[in-house]
């Protein structure tokens, strides 16, 4: 029984759209698709781990549309987020039948990677077609699904090939998140844990006092956190689609966060945990530059670790993620730009990040 | 020595651009270059026919914008503008030194396959980057170089795979479009007449009063025919720049046209000689509707063979022709959309083009 009790708007102009969340969303996705003007077809995107879960409920939902759709699967995986990929799903989406055209709308049913590929993918077919973003993690939930980027890595680095496409609406079933491996959840809920430290204190406590019914996927409580997650993410989208300005400030933890998922190796450290790690060393580089005080690390680390989050990873060779860094799409030549804790609820960014002081608040990481 | 006497303005709001047109245009990249803001390195991204004519006299006049720069080549022709050829480009671009970072700026050296290779590639390294459009061969400096579409071919058809992305700026020197193959040159004058049918009777008066000089590549009338139809085709840009509506009336001729590329072989036929078989099919389909009268098929006709254009192809399946067109872009579901003259200068977009007046229409391109 669909139930999308919450709604959020991304306000973008003639680019708006809305994010609707609940329990049993996935029963709702006839309606979402029916409201749509003119869709020739569907094409559900998922993955080899998605699609036996989530597909077929999927597919029966859009069949109240009364439109044609077909289904395309790629092998589930970071490791799988890329141009070959990226190629193979084209091949099916440009050669098969019914023939791709620009009425054509990509449903992205499944976590980041899911919605990365999908979205490119929708983003580049015919010069772009409309895309519903179905994400089925906590982390997509409240990160990916909203904004329009959207991308697959290259060896060089993450998510350096994309474009930025915003989908014409979001659907979140809070039920489909049950089925996460905890780890999943904990990585997103280390983006929760961001979008609180860069706007709202409030989010923190609630977090904190909800620790329990979070990890045990409470719907009511889920459902609340990701709608409150979503606005936050939706509002700095509105403020600066580009990534041009304040959006920027989404990044935080990421810069490291990123370095440390690469030198780690994708796939063997999840994203949220690298996000965190990024953000413990980020705030001790701003507590190192006297923006904030030692007391914010403190309650950092406290949250994250009750979200089961590790605070220190051993091995981490500080040179190796400095060069890794300067790959970043966010780099300029030799400095290296990063989003830093000004407050609670509140970052900056700074462009003149040096070796010494990126080096040394890594170092904090050692266990 | 530089002389862009003419500068036309395409009007995009924070995305409006100048195309500059003149002799020695090529000398001026050192300054057009130096004119944007941080520019941290250039990647000029040219092929193996326009590469080894230019590339040297256009880093040398780069240079003198003191930012780091580097150049790479792919093998030229349509049957390269794949996803293959982009994806090692890719690989040149990010996994070089020095690194490559959002501040790069993409200068596409070449013709209309540069354009939109490299566009394409501008347009998702890191979802996005600068891209400067210079190009050499007269059928991409009065078309594909303005307007932001960017695209490579699939197995399916033509272009299937792109974006749009506006070109910071576009550097037009005549004198390299002295060194063309004569064919070349009718392909983009194809362009020019379509411009003058779908716009400006005038400019078909040009046309007819200047070819002589136009073969001959006469400096200041090719100038003067560039600047008229780069503008011609910015106002259309400028007023629909996402193709929703009347930036369709720049397919006048392609879409018949297109199939007939694509059926005969894709470097086998000139993209221009398609247009111009698709306009006289597309001018009959009008006449038979009575739109138009038979006097603008005469006048059309005229004009192409003066140009050395065929007006006439053997051996065409108008009913493979027919398929083709089902792959269409612009294509919905069993009807095919097109754009037909309603009188000299003027055209008008029909969405309900049914199968036996097309093929009845490129039944009148038999000899």
């Amino acid at each position: 029984m669909a139930n999308l009790s919450k709604t959020v708007r991304v306000e973008l102009g003639q680019r708006s759209y809305d994010v609707r969340v609940g329990a049993g969303g996935l029963e709702g996705l006839g309606a979402v698709v029916a409201q749509l003007p003119a869709v020739s077809s569907v094409v559900v995107i998922t993955d080899s781990n998605v699609g036996p879960l989530y597909a077929e409920r999927a597919s029966q939902a859009i069949a109240a549309a009364d439109v044609p759709q077909r289904r395309i699967d790629f092998p589930a995986g970071e490791a799988n987020k890329t141009l070959d990929t990226y190629s193979r799903i084209m091949d099916d989406l440009l050669g098969g039948a019914p023939a791709a055209d620009r009425k054509c709308l990509v449903v992205a049913l499944g976590g980041g990677v899911v919605g990365d590929v999908a979205g490119f993918v929708a983003a580049t077919a015919l010069r772009g077609m409309r895309l519903l973003q179905v994400p089925t993690t906590l982390l997509a939930a409240v990160d990916a699904s909203v904004g329009g980027k959207t991308a697959v890595d290259h060896a060089a680095g993450k998510n350096l090939i994309g474009a930025f496409h915003q989908p014409t609406g979001v659907v979140i079933d809070v039920e489909t998140l049950w089925t996460l491996p905890a780890e999943e959840i904990h990585s997103g809920l280390a983006e929760c844990v961001k979008h609180a430290l860069i706007r709202k204190p409030d989010l923190l406590d609630f977090i904190e006092h909800n620790a329990q019914a979070i990890v045990d996927c409470d719907t009511d409580v889920m459902t609340e956190l990701i709608a409150e997650n979503v606005a936050i993410k939706a509002a700095v989208v509105a403020e600066d689609e580009r990534e041009s300005g304040v959006r920027a400030h989404l990044n935080f933890g990421h810069t490291i966060g990123h370095a440390i998922e690469t030198a780690v190796g994708f796939g063997t450290m999840t994203h949220g945990q690298g996000v965190a790690l990024g953000m413990v060393a980020e705030t001790h580089l701003a507590i190192s530059r006297g923006l904030v005080d030692g007391e914010l690390i403190d309650r950092l680390e406290s949250v994250l670790t009750g979200l089961s989050l590790a605070t220190r990873w051993p091995d981490l060779d500080a040179g190796q993620l400095w060069q890794l860094m300067q790959h970043d799409k966010k780099a300029q030549a030799g400095r290296v730009r990063m989003v830093l804790p000004t407050a609670l609820g509140q970052v900056d960014i700074f462009d003149d990040t040096h070796e010494r002081e990126v080096v040394s608040a890594i170092g904090r990481l050692a266990p």
